[in-house]
């Protein structure tokens, strides 16, 4: 894998890059669709490229270790066979969701114990074997087992997971080097910084992981509670020291304010399941704000879902028919919303970059900023 | 509206033609996907087209009463611009709705009083108030108020059933005679015959009906518990007496072999929510037979869900891939299986018509129900 820096905006940390994998290139700022099962769920892989364009999709290392199972996906050939995408795929570690099953999981210096929340079944998860797992799933780009935090967690607490995590990383490192990927084509390691919301231990967190000299960064356990401009802080703490020529990642986030802010500050990647999982509950992004499709006011309202959007859902359905659907438990509401969100973000990131180029992405960020958090 | 006759099997019943209606040209025999609430569950209006190849939908005057109702109909300019479909549309009278609200409608010689399903709330359908819904709907094709007696009823109920129904007829009629279509273009009012299993009362019923000079005629009331052969022969008694020179229509059936022995007896429309109903539920119809995509025999069939299938889906997702998108109980899987099996019935459909119209229909269709009814 290699990234290409092409234009770092000169009032901001704001980055334009490419991205070259394997299975393709990937522009920055990108938005990858969450693909947990192999599937963004309620988009058809071909609705996702031709319509929402998506570069790259994200797969959940935990959901796939259980459902299909690597075997099954080793069979096939790897991920993108399986599920027919032929564009990069990245994965993360499962760490996220496995500390997530709280009081069903043991962490200990090995790694982390669980039980599936399909069966019940006992499995462990530790570095090196997750490694493996997503050697399997065959992902461009698989992420370090890492522990996350809660957001609310103590300094103590939040310095001895981060230690530890940074012990985890070594054996990471050490398992991707002994390995290969069983296709054979490239697969990259991205190390994760954590901390917390504790500048001083995001500081060591970035200090530590840019001497693995790896193919890019990611910045995790943010977006978990803390306000908003904590989090724009830690990134910014975290960006002065991750190497400016790789990619740097930012998991789980957020809002397209989230987005925008946080390319500002020097991330080129993100993934967030908001888009499909808000608009399977009736919200739509859009240039002009934000529409809540259930609200009385879209009732009668014949004009286009977006008249400026870039999916076809946006022009073939109207407010009035897309909120009937919504009230009565369709799916294809769900269908015509996530689709139109994520071509959304994805239109959003694409638009960040060309400004980026242009030279004038603060102005037309702040811009952005103010129309994008509008309740319509 | 128009009906051609193109074609009569020599050797069979079988019939291919032509209605040309103000929304296009529907070719017969015909399959239209039940598109309940102005949405064929799952399926994007685009794929039912291009990938599908449906000519005409059909809508529930019951379910649209209600939701989104008559007024944002009228408003839209009729389901067809509500829904942004451009093809014809054929809706149900309600009448089979509302007399399965078991225990909360009530009915007299008026009508059928009830209570909404959604909100308990009270409404009155009569035969005149639902060619008045069926207008401003604005289907192309509306069907007459009719009453579906259970598939166990005694003669007696039966018989009465039907009188009512068509004293109903002629209200619906006269209905029809007063009003007009509020957007300017024609729509046609099909009678129903009842009867149940009764032969008398169907031939009675198929002599009444006749008498009026309607642009296609329906049978309604089978595939309601009855043998199989039962529905076959009630089939074969109406049409030997309903006109030739006019479409008939077989309500809510059925399995594919259902439509090809109807075919064989001069049944030229069909509509059934069993294609998406079923899919959704992991069954697949093929044209070697039936596929339980559940069923631990496709966990690691990696060949194409259907090799000589005609949507994209058949070839781009695997047997594998939906089997793990079923179990996960995944949206992209009920969208998968009733894109497909919808883009069967019509193929079914649509070879049907060729093999009448090249003269081989007995032949093609004894050797196609063999294969049908197969579980693979």
């Amino acid at each position: 894998m290699n990234f290409t820096l092409e234009q770092t905006d000169p009032h901001s940390s704001a980055r334009a890059g490419t991205i070259t994998t394997d299975h393709g290139v990937v522009q920055t700022p990108v938005f990858m669709p969450v693909g947990t099962l192999g599937t963004v769920k309620g988009v058809f892989h071909r609705d996702l490229v031709d319509q929402a364009g998506a570069q790259i999709v994200l797969g959940n290392t935990y959901h796939l270790y259980l459902r299909p199972g690597t075997d099954l996906l080793y069979k096939a050939g790897g991920l993108h066979r399986f599920m027919n995408w032929e564009r990069p795929i990245l994965t993360d570690s499962g760490g996220f969701q496995v500390f997530s099953l709280e009081g069903i999981r043991k962490l200990t210096e090995e790694g982390c114990r669980f039980r599936s929340h399909i069966d019940g079944s006992s499995h462990l998860f530790t570095p090196e074997n997750v490694i493996d797992t997503q050697r399997l799933i065959g992902a461009d780009i698989m992420m370090a087992f890492d522990e996350c935090p809660p957001g609310t967690a103590e300094y103590d607490y939040a310095k001895k997971s981060w230690e530890r995590t940074a012990r985890w990383l070594d054996r990471c490192f050490e398992q991707y080097a002994r390995t290969e990927c069983p296709y054979g084509y490239g697969q990259s390691l991205f190390p994760i910084v954590q901390g917390c919301t504790y500048p001083e231990l995001r500081r060591q967190s970035a200090e530590f992981v840019r001497q693995y000299p790896a193919d890019g960064y990611a910045i995790g356990g943010l977006a978990v509670g803390e306000p908003a401009q904590v989090m724009y802080r830690m990134i910014e703490v975290v960006n002065e020291l991750l190497p400016a020529d790789r990619p740097r990642y930012l998991m789980g986030v957020g809002t397209p304010v989230n987005l925008l802010e946080a390319i500002e500050r020097g991330v080129d990647m993100f993934d967030c399941v908001m888009p499909t999982r808000n608009g399977r509950n009736g919200m739509l992004f859009t240039p002009q704000g934000v529409i809540n499709i259930r609200n009385e006011k879209w009732r009668a309202d014949l004009r286009p879902i977006d008249p400026e959007g870039h999916t076809f859902v946006d022009q073939a359905y109207s407010r009035a028919y897309l909120r009937h659907l919504t009230i009565a438990g369709e799916m294809l509401a769900a269908q015509i919303a996530s689709l139109h969100n994520l071509g959304f973000y994805i239109w959003l990131m694409a638009q960040a970059r060309e400004h980026i180029i242009a030279g004038d992405f603060a102005a037309w960020k702040a811009q952005m900023v103010g129309k994008l958090s509008k309740k319509l």
